[in-house]
């Protein structure tokens, strides 16, 4: 039942939002449903025309697996039959991630008031996921073009960002980082680390977190067989990426990381988490209530997340086949 | 003598340098010469082949003026003649353009170090002009595609530039960065205010510097007929400058600016001073020493100098000219 190609399972996300929207519009896609074995997970009053039940056998065919719940709701809005549609959806999702049925998770968006109304207050997917991987130690990787961007801080004031940066976060982090790099088919994954300081400090003129914080987690990183390069010029360090100067940067606060990944992902960014046991990748858009069901929504960013995947999968086995022969 | 394309004054910068080399080069574009009056100003031993003595009459042509100084000199070291050499010419360029005998003066880049050799003990050329202008009230533009950012600080450790942002200081600036969009021929400037924190705080769920210091400033420039918006969130008003969605924006620390202007300069950012009483425009890259006299420095970056440079004087003009009919 499982040919060569990557089983991929999507969900679809918040039914009153613009998710069973880009997820039809992806399906459309022939090159997509070619290249991987996409299993849509929904309600059945959202699914898209055309899906087999349960998986695809055929190259080209995409399979459906229907998750109870409401038959109505009102596009555009946060309801609790929705927040519980999306949580069973992304549950089924993760137990076929889990058990190894699917090489990878992709999800749709969901609603974070509409989960609080179905129980779950969480900050979001991510959160959820980890909690059912049985996992604390996770992280968000994000993606745009060559640049990749794990951050050691992400939703507090600068001012807290800066006072929580610690040698043992930064170490935590490079670890992280460097085997989610080797698991997306990077074998000897180079990060580059970003200063916190204009220049990195320019040798402590401007500031001395660089060589008390950042250096001794550095030389402890290679210490234990990484390769890490910093810290460097935060103005350089990105454009570096871009270049793909580097396998990927550690970025020390918010608006490092999404200034440059805004500027560069051109509707294409993704993410990623990190310290799952499975592959789970996201686009980065929201439910889009505000235009949800008016049919003109851009699925660019769905099949992004898609093709990043089928990727990452394929890299993975081939970095796994390579080792074996 | 004075024909309808702008003159513009070019010193050649440290002799030891790129300067002298990539001066040579761009002058060796007609399209250049024939778009605007170029004067380079320099050593006669640096001197380029082909210009006219003094002010170019016609279109093609290029004229040099002499500055009195060092024969020989070592490439790509820094040396009291050098700083002397460069010193000269900033002199002379600045005085021409002051008088307005040049509509803009454009420079090569100098060498620190030898200029505190010469006997200036200066950070740069922008401290130099602003002194021998007769202005406490300046501050760098950046520019690099269509975003401009003006820097609220600059060279600190990011804890002290997150201390020192206060609403006087953000009027001050916003006052400055208007005017200087209003001299470079935009009339009505849209300045977008970038916020500190995360999403510009999110309504004081991270951090509480965006209604505490950056909102009052705002309004208050607001009363004074400023067309200002924000503070707005830095990771996406960076990537509405980029779109022209904005005129100008005003950023709060180093690395928020110089992130997103390295990313999008392509070899070809420049700056300006904001508060001079004549338009400078430089490249943003330095002598590069390393590569000095080896006839392989690329000239793009001081060729968009030099282009930005007779587009805002004509903007300026035009803008002068609409005022008047």
């Amino acid at each position: 039942m499982k040919p060569q190609r990557p089983y991929i399972a999507l969900t679809m996300g918040d039914p009153a939002g613009i998710g069973p929207e880009v997820v039809t519009k992806a399906l459309a896609r022939t090159d997509l449903r070619e290249r991987m074995g996409l299993l849509v997970i929904g309600l059945e009053a959202a699914r898209p025309e055309g899906l087999v039940d349960g998986f695809p056998e055929h190259p080209g065919q995409a399979g459906f697996v229907e998750v109870a719940g409401a038959k109505t709701w009102e596009m555009g809005k946060a309801q609790e039959a929705c927040g519980l549609a999306a949580l069973s959806a992304l549950e089924v999702g993760a137990d076929m991630a889990k058990r190894g049925d699917v090489q990878a998770l992709v999800t749709a968006p969901v609603c974070k008031e509409a989960l609080h109304m179905a129980g779950e207050k969480v900050e979001g997917q991510t959160e959820l996921l980890a909690r059912w991987d049985g996992t604390e130690r996770y992280e968000m990787v994000a993606v745009a073009g060559d640049m990749r961007v794990m951050l050691l801080t992400r939703h507090m004031p600068l001012r807290e960002a800066i006072a929580s940066i610690s040698t043992d976060s930064i170490g935590w982090h490079l670890d992280l980082f460097h085997e989610t790099l080797r698991s997306i088919g990077i074998e000897h994954p180079h990060i580059a680390m970003a200063g916190l300081n204009p220049h990195a400090g320019e040798g402590g003129l401007f500031g001395n977190e660089e060589s008390r914080i950042l250096q001794p987690a550095i030389e402890a990183a290679r210490a234990r067989g990484q390769h890490i390069s910093g810290p460097h010029s935060p103005d350089m360090v990105f454009l570096d990426a871009s270049q793909g100067k580097n396998d990927g940067v550690l970025a020390l606060y918010h608006d490092q990381a999404f200034i440059p990944l805004k500027l560069l992902s051109k509707g294409r960014g993704v993410t990623l988490i990190a310290g799952l046991s499975y592959l789970r990748v996201s686009p980065v858009h929201g439910t889009a209530f505000d235009i949800a069901g008016q049919g003109i929504a851009d699925e660019t960013n769905l099949v992004a997340a898609l093709e990043r995947a089928a990727t990452w999968v394929g890299d993975q086995q081939s970095a796994i086949g390579d080792t074996v022969t």
